[in-house]
């Protein structure tokens, strides 16, 4: 550790931080959302500057050879610094969790007991090649008072150093304390190495991106971390489902944006309706360009596709691909899907009541749904106004996390002199 | 990791928690009332058995040269059984936060979207020599549906043995799940390693003991961890205190309990008043037997006391040894708590309602209190009814915990056919 190269500058930053964290705990909700307004303005009249400096890293990207799909991740144009922009602004109008008394209680001997929200601290903040999360995530954490410190991927370090730029000096401008915002620049991967284990400095660690990143985190880290994202998401059609709700939900879950987390990687079909439902629902995912893999079962019914194997069943397709394997009942169903998923978002479609509680009873999941699509699974969709990702972890937070999940508490006590006896 | 010898047990183990936890965590809460309330009656009756076993680890303690304050944390008498046993039927009597539906709405495409507490799963417990720690830390987990392995200090192993099998018995009869509460046999250090990094099967790792221990479990845990307990608490008393009622907290922070986490160990005084304060609160400890250790001005003005270094400041003396700092204003004192406290309890006695809200505001603790002393940080009285431990970090939980901290949420979604558009 003391060996890493990093570890000097790396401090150096976390010592910043935490003095800007403390600053920031105190700021008014009034300096902070001008701060984020003046981010979004910054960022908007600057975007010609962002672009350039994103084409940078493409054309670096191209020549490294990139997929299509990170070349798409790593790009911004005009409709993205929009979205970003106007993500700032939707945060400047959402209440600010810090300083809420979640409760206050007077105790027999007349102490008054209060919880309150405050900020975490300082967050670290791990990320791939998306270079809008160093925005939403700047966002989130200063609306919450909290500092910062990111490290986002090579391939875009690029715009990540013009957009940390411009919104760090705006939020200063705004009155946000110095290192409220800050990038490690260095993309050599020896300084990750470091962050992982700046307990002194992180209250928090948030990866965000592909099942790799994340593992490594988790395994290597000593800074508290928040797992995040990774869903091999599962829909159960039971025997008793409205089949023409299951077609609806099933092509939703897998076909509506095959590439985030919450969509369905695995189908499972009670026998005594698999018959009538999988050539029907295979007809129309084919026609969606899914291609389907299934077990001896299906693959009678459904002739042409291929094999699904144990892999198969494990694996966060995050693509058109379809693992379906035909169950004997609900509690196969949940063996399947504790054994291979990830406790991500599970759903089942049923009109029967007692399999409905008992689903939502006993699947181990951070969203578990009875009747609808588990692409719902985020932030938005709950009604949060803000998400910093979703966490398959149960400490701290499960599920999307908006803003409250960025605040830890204290207790704060009103005496007039007790002692204890 | 792979060559450590005590990989193969721990990780059948902890599979064997993993598959009780699934069936604790559907148990209905009378189930597992009776459980406990099995535990109590079977500790009871098997008083003589545990206190023999006891004897044989006091004697063996004794050999090894342990100090009176370890034998005493080692040692169980009748009472301290009983307390164990009255601990076990207050935890029967509580409400089970499992299940609990902490908020449920509408979306407006009609989805109802709730949030419920549920287990965390699996929890490792790491602790020392306080036999009771074993049945306090089992009951609470049973109560919360968590199933529990835990790794007691080498000292009490015969002590931990008998009870996790008086207790491990009884709550099976009453109709838990086998391996509900495991124990870890051998007291090879090596086997902690292994039990760090068992992120398949742990859900969370809750140290208690010494700061050596925590710090361990902390820097090389790759388990998420819940850090406890170390405090080092100050007592600030304002210009403007009610000198009298700042004697009283001043002497119980310090003396009414000197060897736990929430006593004081440095007292802060404003320059104003140090001079009407010190020597008649010095008096008054000094009669309680506190060696006092003073900065430059307090030496002054309470002769015959010895000098503060800087690490009498940093220190957690768990003593009877108190720490004194005259300061120039509240600023000061803050700073000094910031720079040295470790986040527990902090107090400001003060009349001056500014200050008291500024101090509650701008404090970073677990828990900061006006006008009340440091001692009551602790989740009996704050009233919780039951305490696992008193987290001194930011994620999941800070300060006292009790039971809703041993639980984690879901997202449960009710929907008639909801698709993401």
């Amino acid at each position: 550790m003391d060996e890493n190269k990093y570890t000097e500058e790396l401090y150096r930053k976390g010592a910043l931080a935490k003095i800007a964290a403390r600053k920031l705990g105190n700021l008014s909700s009034q300096v902070k959302d001008s701060a984020l307004l003046a981010m979004a303005e910054q960022l908007e009249s600057q975007a010609e500057k962002i672009i350039a400096a994103n084409q940078l890293d493409l054309a670096s990207g191209q020549q490294k050879g990139l997929s299509k799909t990170l070349l798409d991740r790593l790009m911004l144009n005009e409709n993205r610094i929009v979205e970003m922009v106007s993500g700032l602004r939707t945060l400047a109008s959402l209440t600010d969790p810090v300083g809420e008394v979640i409760s206050m209680w007077t105790r027999p001997n007349g102490l008054q007991v209060g919880k309150v929200r405050v900020p975490l601290g300082v967050v670290g903040m791990i990320y791939e090649a998306r270079p809008n999360v160093t925005v939403d995530a700047a966002g989130l954490c200063l609306k919450t008072g909290n500092a910062i410190i990111l490290r986002g991927g090579s391939e875009a370090i690029n715009s990540n150093k013009i957009i940390t730029d411009i919104i760090s000096s705006a939020a200063v401008e705004a009155g946000a304390p110095e290192n409220s915002i800050q990038l490690i620049e260095t993309t050599d991967r020896e300084a990750v190495n470091v962050m992982l284990k700046m307990n002194k400095y992180l209250d928090v660690l948030i990866p965000r991106g592909g099942a790799g990143l994340i593992q490594t985190v988790v395994e290597n880290a000593t800074v508290p971390v928040i797992e995040t994202g990774v869903g091999n998401c599962h829909v159960y059609v039971d025997e008793s489902a409205n089949l023409e709700m299951a077609k609806k939900i099933v092509v939703n879950a897998k076909c509506q944006r095959p590439g985030v987390c919450n969509a369905a990687e695995t189908l499972l079909v009670h026998r005594a309706i698999a018959e009538d439902f999988l050539p029907a629902v295979g007809e129309l995912l084919v026609k969606e360009e899914v291609e389907l893999r299934g077990c001896q079962e299906t693959m009678a019914l459904i002739p042409g596709i291929k094999s699904a194997s144990v892999e198969d069943y494990a694996t966060e397709f995050l693509d058109l691909i379809f693992a379906i394997k035909i169950v004997s009942d609900m509690e196969e169903a949940i063996d399947h899907i504790h054994y291979y998923g990830t406790g991500h978002s599970e759903a089942i479609v049923t009109e029967n009541y007692t399999r409905a509680q008992e689903f939502l009873r006993l699947v181990d999941a951070a969203a578990v749904y009875v009747n609808a699509s588990t692409r719902f699974t985020d932030g938005f969709q709950f009604g949060f106004g803000a998400e910093i990702g979703i966490s398959t972890q149960k400490l701290h937070a499960r599920g999307p996390m908006g803003l409250p999940e960025l605040t830890s508490t204290k207790f704060i006590i009103f005496g007039n002199g007790q002692i204890r006896i």
